[in-house]
């Protein structure tokens, strides 16, 4: 039975894989079963975000020099932008070892990819049924037949660029939205949407083009969706617990709806045998091995019934803000900010909220 | 005896006052009472950030038309920018009534004003002896008289312009700094050492010419100070519990060790009759008053033992990284960010933590 | 006869009106005579720029104690924030005094206001009417009957806010965008093909909804158009040549093709005896009263053939970057940076170009 | 004879080195005589600023897949991030080769690397000596024995992070500056006056700790430094005209008093037989091969005798606005963006000022 193995690995700054080459050096990572890595990097998090970049390049060149470029271009390089407030930023590698032992079911890691999207389709409802295909295949690959034990679908997708753009009129192709910023967010939506169809969260059919980013009504619990520069289809990473896996690791998953809304949490680490009425003890601290969010301000631009001001800062941009009030809210409650806080949570929970999971080690 | 009364009013701009104005028609406030007002503003709490000169004008416009431009003049208009994260834009408004009736001891409200300071002390050990001596006459006006029952000290401080230092060298007279933005850190710093010897957390001989601004091992747990252009003197306002006041409201306070350090205001807030073991209930929420807080970057570069990067982050200053991490973090606690963290918190509690206060209305 | 006055005064904050103030003192600018005033303010000049109140209200508050706030209220204020580069802060005060003597035809000002716009008209056809009729109330204001006298037209609109967004959905209302910068956006270029229409230089029918903001090759030479969170109505203050007016003031006009295109500007200041092979000479510029401009990043991203950013950068929005560089092209051209360049030129001059207007005192 | 060739070639992103390469394909470059590239790339060219790792490594890979790391790593890659305003991001591949013909003297090249820079001497005199003798290496590499026939010395110097600050402190040093953003400027004011020292533009006994950065009336007419992260020692490139070289190229240099001083400019093109009343022509622009300039705001906060916001703009670097400002100043003069403006130009010209080179195709 395979079992699932996570390592979350400090970054001196975004092409800084040397703990992840010491970590492979110690034999903790064994590199031919790395199937992903997700990156916090500390960009912006939006269009001219280079840390992302940078960051693949960097674990791209070490991962080939372990186990060649062909193999490694199958490995799902996530790079999400933005440490915002205190967040650190780190490597989260996910690896898959196929001796394992321990409890059963236990945290189960399934991956696929799509074709290469068509600018036209980026924010439509054929970009959902991409991402909806592909879920099911990564879920496949995981073991997971019941949608109900996928707890967090990582998803990167691509944005639009001016160049892009031009690139798809001048065939005669119209897109969704003509600036750059604004695709990140098409992007992560209709991916997001993919998701919630291949998990049954909602019906193919609501997927309509009119209401992409608009209705938010319309949300997967389980989706994370990053847009970036550096690719062109989706890359899709399924974690979730199936009895095909064994290990030590199990994961659990919440729904805040909003960015103060930490109870949820609390409960899912509760479900993990970590409970505490406040902060994580070290101890607990020590057994939580990575926390993954989605932060989003508010389109009605309340929280809570009172006035934020994410929306109409012209100077900073709301994911920016809403990455680093959710980093401090969940910080605060597992005890550090070593987490992997996501902006731009479209169709991802509600409307100011997003899906949160926890993996941990469970005591043996 | 007298009663100290906090009004926490939502700002739907920087000039909105049409809230205190509202409570001032239906009689929740009598203007005449009125002894300090703090603003949160929603600029960027650096030096463009025009919405507190906005709000000071809006507020003293309306104030005048109730009390007269004289009267005005004594009240204490403290604006902090910057309402990062999902921080609500809202006014404190703190007023003194004399038929005071309930539990006694109680919040009181002193206030005070220093003579003008001499550029040349800006800065230096002789401002922050001119601030304890203030702060020791706002003690006095609340009828506070022992330092152990101060949580909370605002102080407004001057600043120097290429006209003061002009005319302090005209007259053979060297200041300690002699850039206009830096010497808004010193007389910050000055200030809250002033505090810290008023109240007996340091020995005024510790605060040598040399360490003001540089050894941050001094600090104050009670202080809170900004500089502003237009005041040559220091205003003073102090909360705290006197005896010698009766009312529904009492004030704890704590200091956070970092900005995820929320256990301790979670104590505060226990010894205020709101123990909660997560987040505030509704009704606990709808009796905590006002939660005033200090915010700021480490400047190690560290957390937890973790890497942030706000010092490095050349697109969004530190503060307002802080500010909305802390918002987070506190906002998670007790359920809502209409919360009045303030950023640049030099001698302000340790690197990278700082003061909190936390004024409810008991259950009676 | 009249005759049109224009003076160019420093402004050393947004609430800066001391100069204003001493040319009142002075006798240089008969207060009740002031019918236009603009302020190059230095906030973002974007969603929260909170400098363009600030000065609203500091000169309203001059010329009320002047003219009283009755008078006050009929003259049109209107702040363009961002001196981005090297642009001075600065007010441009018009003035019409009745006792003109010198060359006819000269200077002269019209204005007008329109009704409040409701939300859901703005970036609508509606808008581009509404507009339309205000600048003909202008033109007859002025004395001005034929368009092609008409150089220059300056025009202040309304933007959305979330709440003003949320207001008019309440009412069942649907706006044109529901994002507060791209609704500043909007705003402007509705009310730019409102001028083009009033002018002639396009027909009414071409001003579908689809079009606007869309279809650049629709605009007008003549219109600039800054939205402002203050005001919800439009202000209209049209310039051109008029033989009922006299005086030594004279007007040109240029259009650039794009932010590079100095040349016709050269042109048109030669046609005001302005003629120089470099940089105007002191003597020159002295004569120089007012330059306006519009500044814009191209839409399609090119620059002459060449890739720029300023749509693609994330953290420093494109109408930034634009003023700083248009600022810099016509600065080295007149030989300083007290101009006014106002952002945003949606519909004004071809994409990535914008409506130059030059104002100067005649050699008599 | 060696012969200097100089390309300048577009960059559709960071890493995108496709331009290059497809010069290396056709036989225009050939990678064997590269001997440095600078490239502006489009970060905020500020110590965050991941576009010109990025760059490096994709350049750096580029080479050595042509003449392997060992000779890669003599090529001086000097990255400058900020393409502000309209700038254009672009290459400019510096080669020499070995079989010129043409005139003599012609354009020369000469390179040189300094040992690596102790963070503790980052900004204090050491640094001004050891880029001094870099520079009169690179001068000797170049074949240029007189000062006055260098034009324009490229540095690429080190910056402080927080973990070098630390590491530095950790064994007991004291860095001149404990603030990164800051410290880039600190390195490239220290970096400038090694240039002049080597040019003979100052005497090296002027360089004392307390006047570097502070006493602008030091500077080098021919110096551009900048500030990376991503080295820890100097990378030096020296542009001249040698008797030793020859070919089609010349180099012509400037020196602008301030961000508007264009006319220096005009008259160093027209030393290169590139005279123009007004803008370019085409046929003009077509034989200018490189414009490499300097921009900065004045430290006075005046400009020309009207104050500017640069450094007072807490959202925006004053770094940031210059090159903006300075690119549509120079870009109107030569008629397109294409142009390398690199930001804080510390002791690089007077105050607010800069170097300015141009390299143009001579007509044979």
């Amino acid at each position: 039975m395979p079992t699932a193995k996570v390592h979350r690995i400090a970054a001196a700054a975004p092409d800084d894989v040397s703990g992840i080459a010491a970590a492979i050096a110690a034999g903790a990572i064994d590199p031919t079963g790395v199937v992903a890595v997700f990156g916090k990097t500390e960009g912006n998090g939006l269009v001219n975000d280079f840390s992302r970049a940078l960051a693949t390049r960097a674990l791209r060149d070490l991962m080939a020099a372990h186990v060649g470029a062909a193999s490694t271009a199958h490995i799902a390089a996530v790079m999400s932008g933005g440490t915002e407030g205190g967040l650190a930023p780190h490597w989260l590698v996910f690896e898959r070892a196929e001796a394992g032992s321990g409890p059963s079911p236990a945290l189960a890691i399934g991956r696929a990819e799509t074709a290469d999207l068509p600018s036209e389709h980026l924010g439509a409802p054929e970009q959902a049924a991409s991402v909806a295909a592909g879920v099911r295949r990564a879920m496949a690959d995981a073991g997971i037949p019941d949608p109900s034990d996928v707890h967090f679908v990582q998803i990167k997708c691509p944005l639009l660029t001016a160049g892009r753009i031009a690139a798809a009129e001048a065939r005669g192709a119209r897109v969704a939205i003509r600036d750059s910023l604004k695709s990140m967010g098409f992007s992560r939506g209709a991916s997001a949407l993919g998701v919630a169809i291949a998990l049954g969260e909602i019906d193919a059919d609501a997927v309509a083009a009119e209401r992409i980013v608009v209705d938010r009504s319309l949300w997967s619990g389980n989706a994370s969706t990053s847009a970036g520069i550096e690719l062109l289809n989706h890359e899709i990473v399924v974690l979730g617990m199936s009895a095909g896996w064994s290990g030590p690791l199990a994961i659990e998953s919440a729904v805040m709806a909003d960015g103060l809304d930490i109870e949820p949490v609390r409960a899912a680490l509760a479900r993990l045998d970590l409970a505490a009425p406040g902060q994580l003890s070290a101890a607990q601290s020590e057994r939580l091995v990575a926390l993954l969010a989605k932060a989003e301000a508010s389109q009605s631009g309340w929280l809570r019934g009172r006035r934020h001001v994410m929306n109409d800062d012209s100077d900073v941009a709301a994911t920016r803000h809403a990455r680093a009030f959710v980093a401090g809210a969940l910080g605060s409650l597992v005890g550090h900010a070593e987490i992997y806080v996501s902006g731009g949570a479209e169709h991802q929970g509600p409307d100011g909220g997003g899906p949160v999971a926890v993996i941990a080690r469970r005591e043996i």
